[in-house]
């Protein structure tokens, strides 16, 4: 059975509801596809947003920090855990209408709301660490050297539970006002995409070192 | 002469110090070359993350909205204007290394924070808007139909001048420890970018339109 976030008051969007999702396949895709989001905290009572890399692990989002960073500070201070929003952003493509009016993007979004907590068990951290580094590179996390104690301890890792969840879609071509249609000018959307080049090796690397699969099955 | 930004406390990073960047020039370049930005406010004092579109127009920073949107309802009602924290992100690539603690990502980001006000001078919120068009596809706002007084009255804009602000630079390759280097595994970065496909044309779009050249040249 397919099962949805519960929208909250602070989920539903004060426009264009129509473009607001809640159900976990399209959140999981997103936040699966996003190299990095967009972490926002308060820090002395101001909002922060720093970007950091995320994993998602089933319905809990770890994101990647130092034990000396802000918000892990802040969140290990933070009996309750800290409050955070995080946000991930695909841009998709730009939509040029004939009215400067109705010029938009087409994106997917998520914006996680919820207290934010520091992951202190071994376990659980190295579990989360192995998901970041196969987030970015699928298969990364077995074919490198697995982070000694010190390495373990000097990391920082944040938790925080998908529930209060919601994704934003827009997608397609320009909506004109009929009244606009006749203009002159061009409409439509440009795509756009991340992708990936050649992978370039480290200046010191011995250059019999083959690229891993994971790696050559991403460039364009 | 060139001058950079003054850095405060909170500009100041905790960690990875070298990466920290003040001169105009390199935050311009960044702000000038993202898409979109992420906004971070205090909603019902909770830190809420949105994304949006910007444009740099000098030293300040126009962010788009609507008039019923949360931040600039938000903004309306802060006689000294609204504090935030715009963040720009470019992801440039995956950095792999030997260790699973080294592994990074190459990025260029921007933080600016400061108090938000609306725009409400007319000239100045086309201008801001002209800006907003020509940002994600030069030329374009002077090619299609400029707004009109409802349509105008229905955008809501943010202004966010240039003070405390920095950003943070992260390129090159991978730094593993010296003991690590002599590991087989594969090291070095791989590089990413944004490219645009040919352009989509609206379905209703006469098929006589040519492409204008600001799009032709954007495409990979």
């Amino acid at each position: 059975m397919v099962t949805g976030y519960q929208p909250t008051q602070r989920t539903t969007p004060t426009r264009y509801r129509e473009r607001a999702r809640y159900d976990r396949e399209t959140v999981h895709r997103i936040l699966d596809e996003a190299l990095i989001c967009h972490l926002g905290y308060l820090g002395n009572g101001r909002p922060v947003v720093l970007p950091t890399t995320h994993v998602r692990v089933g319905e809990t989002l770890y994101l990647h920090g130092s034990t000396g960073s802000g918000p892990v500070l802040a969140a290990g201070a933070a009996p309750a855990g800290l409050p955070v929003c995080v946000t991930v952003t695909l841009v998709d493509g730009l939509v040029l209408a004939r009215s400067a009016m109705h010029h938009s993007v087409n994106f997917r979004s998520v914006v996680v709301l919820g207290a934010a907590r520091v992951v202190d068990d071994a376990a659980e951290k190295l579990r989360a660490l192995v998901g970041l580094l196969d987030h970015i590179a699928p298969g990364r996390a077995a074919d490198c050297r697995a982070p000694n104690p010190r390495e373990l301890a000097a990391t920082g890792v944040l938790a925080l539970d998908l529930v209060e969840v919601s994704a934003k879609v827009r997608s397609g071509g320009p909506v004109d006002d009929p009244d606009d249609c006749a203009l002159p000018h061009w409409a439509g959307v440009v795509p756009l995409s991340v992708t990936a080049g050649p992978p370039v090796p480290a200046g010191d690397l011995d250059p019999r070192t083959p690229v891993p699969p994971y790696l050559s099955g991403r460039s364009a």
